[in-house]
């Protein structure tokens, strides 16, 4: 691959990133996000606009506390009001207070929002970018300026819409950034503006897009090809509307498809886990069908596709997954055939036979059917497997259980839950029992939780292995939405006894009883693993 | 805009969509999904592939009762078979039974796959081709060809790819389509591999693409750009990994954007309610982020964003949202301002003041922060509004509930609740009732179900005019998944009473609690509408 050289990152994952609707961060978010991009090697890191917000206030406090690795910090602003002086601007006051390295502001290319938005003329328009970067250029280490709509300006009057980069560039502007700010922009037109803006300015260019017509990545593509030497974009291609080019589809087809050099081998390795983490912090679930690193980027459902892909990985993956830190995976489902079932049975350290391997499918297909999945709930899936080769074992069995919630002396809404199980006598005479019988009751702020520790206190009697297991998720999701409450639901549980980790999956029309067989199955399972350990 | 000519849409949400991770259309969604796409004007829908999958043949056989308007039906099938003769092969055969207007057939088109996955000569490989289309031509009115993987065959042997082409066009097909099967494909290496097949083959090139590099549209849009006639893909994207081309971002691109023909106007403006369909089919929420028909595609959440679209709607939207049918958005967040909240209240059609709007914003942040979300909730934030503007009227209280969840005489999970309501002594009166509470028992497969029945029985004694409520959606998220069953929830509820749909959210660590909170919301609105209207 050829070595087209180095393409710098800017991050805005914390400033444009946070204007995602339904993200919001906090300031610790912000702080344990902007170490991770550090550690990550990005350049440029955004951490938000103080002139807007108080929290971007306290968080660039903050920083001032955390030196970084690699990363440069920058705040961002708009250019000053009109008609002002940049020294009496209170936004720009905020801005410096941030004391960061380098400033990033925006300033208008299109004559339209000149007019409308700004409400004043061309002419002062170029004297609020020059003032702007001219007052803030020796107040710093740098300035970066982002020329917003610069694309549509450049359709409409292309003429103004390189003067308002020359103003940037003459008042000593460190890069100009070309922005696609409504994210409409066709690689074409980003071609032809781009062109025409590395030929009049004399200062490195860079672009930033938005997806709003589903070009972010293409677009950004086409203005490095051209020798944009920077590149804005969030993890997640989060941002307003339909938000921002994807650093995490960036990166990869600069530097595994194109031969630029971005971040080093062994980071981008780990674009997969920096996603997850984003997800997490911006409290979104993870979107599966992100390209390179989505949960289904490498699943592969059709059943000829499963089996060319024991055959040989290329047949079905333009990249190996492990390059971005993500992974291969093969779903139970109905569309599945044998090869997935085996593939399965075997990832999971199981042997399954031939014959075996057509029950499940069978059986599998009929669960699907009343809503169970079993794509997160491998220990179920383990479980199921067990029942149809023979081999499930009945550690204990439950004789009924009731639920109960009622507002409690403060105002509180407490539940709590009774109920009756007993193990085989085998077991409870070996632990001394003189009886097979435990009838329990639990209590806690939900249901769930009631269920949980009465369980917990039932069984620990007789298997106290049990006592480290903690629930560490629980997923509610509600099949065939339209039918309201009565539909059923779909109660997914993850586990953990700080070892391993393992789902189960309950279905019902009742959420109670749906959560409830999730918990059963997730207790069966860490008995059986123990037991296998002990064998083993 | 320039007159560019007509592209023919090819859709196969039924079958390349179906191999998404997670979808499962049962044959009536198929059936269902199928009529719609005919009614937006789609010239092909490619069903399934009868011969591996059963339910596919099911949909066949039903299929051939209902007369498509417009659209024209295909099933889909590999070539025939290594080393046999077409008339000998069985999943040729299950393709005639369809008996379909047009086969689109797959072939290899890359020398490593027909090597590794077909285990064949590549002499052999273009005799499965042609004598499979020479076969089946004759057999209906139209043969497509899918060259699978041609652009990563073209890279590594492109003789012989442009040989699997000729093989397919000289033995009849009328279409020759280049799909990039593996979804990795850069732009120009689809611009090079494009001309090469245009200029090879004298039949009309069509392009599929794959959205693994983030640039399913991109490459498409290359590929039209240079002669392709048809596009194939998928709405909402769907399809195996990441999924194909999304055609909501196809058509708004190639129709409003570049000026070629694709469906009538008037159908475009139907392409987002036709992407909600999709997602209620396949089962998955919507995703928000989509370009064009996402809710997020056109919601404006910074303030500088607001403001600005209030005086120019095209200061910050790339076209306008009701071309592809889809609506603005100014959410209710934590970044809003003021002009977010007064943007809103008057979409809701209320009198809100200056001085009131800031306290509202200081209520929805510090709810926020507990874990309320006023969007898809406006109903909460109607009662909120009316109760800090000093408006909200108590037409009920709740002096408490209990649930109780148990298995039943039949092995089954039952619910009960009990409440207790009272309402004003004044609405008592008129009424004629001697007191003015109600204490009463629902029951249900759930607890929620049971608890909506119990408040019913209560307050139908009092308001009559409530009876026709009915939930029609229920959605559950668990906040800060990490922290397991204590977890915070968020309840989300949908009712509707036949002409009016509304949105009630309500939080609590306990389940039971925050689906209380949004039910009990759920009938004040209704009460404070109806009195409304009453009130003219």
């Amino acid at each position: 691959m050829p070595d087209r050289g180095y393409i710098v990152l800017f991050d805005t994952t914390l400033r444009d990133g946070g204007q995602t609707r339904g993200v919001h961060f906090s300031v610790e978010d912000k702080i344990k996000l902007t170490c991770a991009l550090d550690e990550m090697g990005f350049e440029y890191i955004e951490g938000g606009w103080p002139g807007s917000n108080p929290k971007d206030i306290r968080y660039f406090e903050e920083m001032k506390k955390i030196p970084l690795k690699y990363a440069r910090l920058t705040s961002f602003s708009s250019t000053r009001f009109k008609d002002t002086d940049p020294a009496q601007d209170k936004i720009l006051a905020e801005l410096l207070k941030a004391e960061t390295p380098v400033f990033t502001i925006f300033g208008k290319s299109w004559d339209m929002h000149v007019y409308e938005s700004l409400g004043t003329t061309l002419e002062e328009n170029l004297s609020m970018i020059y003032s702007t970067i001219e007052y803030l250029k020796p107040r710093g280490e740098e300035v970066v300026y982002d020329a917003e709509h610069y694309f549509d300006g450049y359709k409409t009057n292309p003429e103004y819409a390189i003067k308002t980069l020359k103003a940037a560039a003459d008042a000593g502007a460190d890069w100009i950034v070309l922005c696609d700010t409504n994210g409409g922009a066709l690689p074409e037109e980003v071609r032809t503006a781009t062109i025409a803006a590395i030929d009049a300015v004399d200062k490195p260019v860079g672009i930033h897009t938005h997806d709003d017509g589903d070009l972010s990545l293409a677009n950004t593509l086409v203005a490095v090809e051209l020798g944009a030497k920077m590149v804005q974009g969030t993890v997640n291609g989060l941002g307003e509307r339909c938000g921002n080019a994807n650093l995490c589809s960036v990166i990869p087809a600069l530097s595994i498809k194109l031969g630029y050099e971005t971040l080093k081998r062994e980071n981008i390795a780990k674009l997969t886990k920096l996603s997850h983490l984003v997800s997490e912090l911006s409290n979104k679930p993870h979107q599966e069908s992100l390209p390179y690193v989505g949960e289904r980027a490498f699943t592969h459902k059709g059943g000829i596709h499963v089996s060319a892909i024991r055959k040989n990985s290329k047949l079905y993956e333009h990249i190996p997954p492990d390059s971005i830190g993500n992974q291969r995976y093969i779903p139970i489902s109905d569309q599945a055939g044998k090869s997935n079932i085996l593939q399965k049975a075997s990832e999971l350290g199981m042997k399954v036979k031939d014959a075996h391997a057509r029950a499940i499918v069978a059986k599998v297909k009929e669960l699907e059917a009343e809503g169970y999945h079993f794509e997160g709930a491998d220990a179920s899936f383990e479980l199921l497997t067990d029942e149809l080769t023979g081999r499930r074992r009945e550690f204990f069995t439950v004789h009924g259980f009731r639920v109960h919630s009622w507002e409690n002396e403060k105002g509180e809404i407490w539940s709590d839950a009774t109920i009756k199980v007993s193990v085989p006598e085998s077991v409870a005479g070996e632990g001394g029992h003189t009886s097979p019988f435990e009838h329990t009751v639990g209590e806690g702020a939900g249901p769930v939780e009631a269920m949980d520790r009465a369980l917990h206190k039932a069984l620990e009697t007789f298997y106290p292995g049990i006592s480290g297991i903690r629930l560490t998720d629980y997923k509610v999701r509600i099949l065939d939405e339209e039918a309201g409450s009565t539909a059923i639901t779909r109660v997914l549980i993850t586990s953990s006894d700080g070892k391993r980790h393992w789902g189960t999956v309950g279905v019902s029309e009742n959420i109670i009883e749906a959560s409830w067989r999730a918990l059963v199955e997730s207790l069966e399972y860490k008995l059986k693993k123990d037991e296998e350990d002990n064998n083993g």
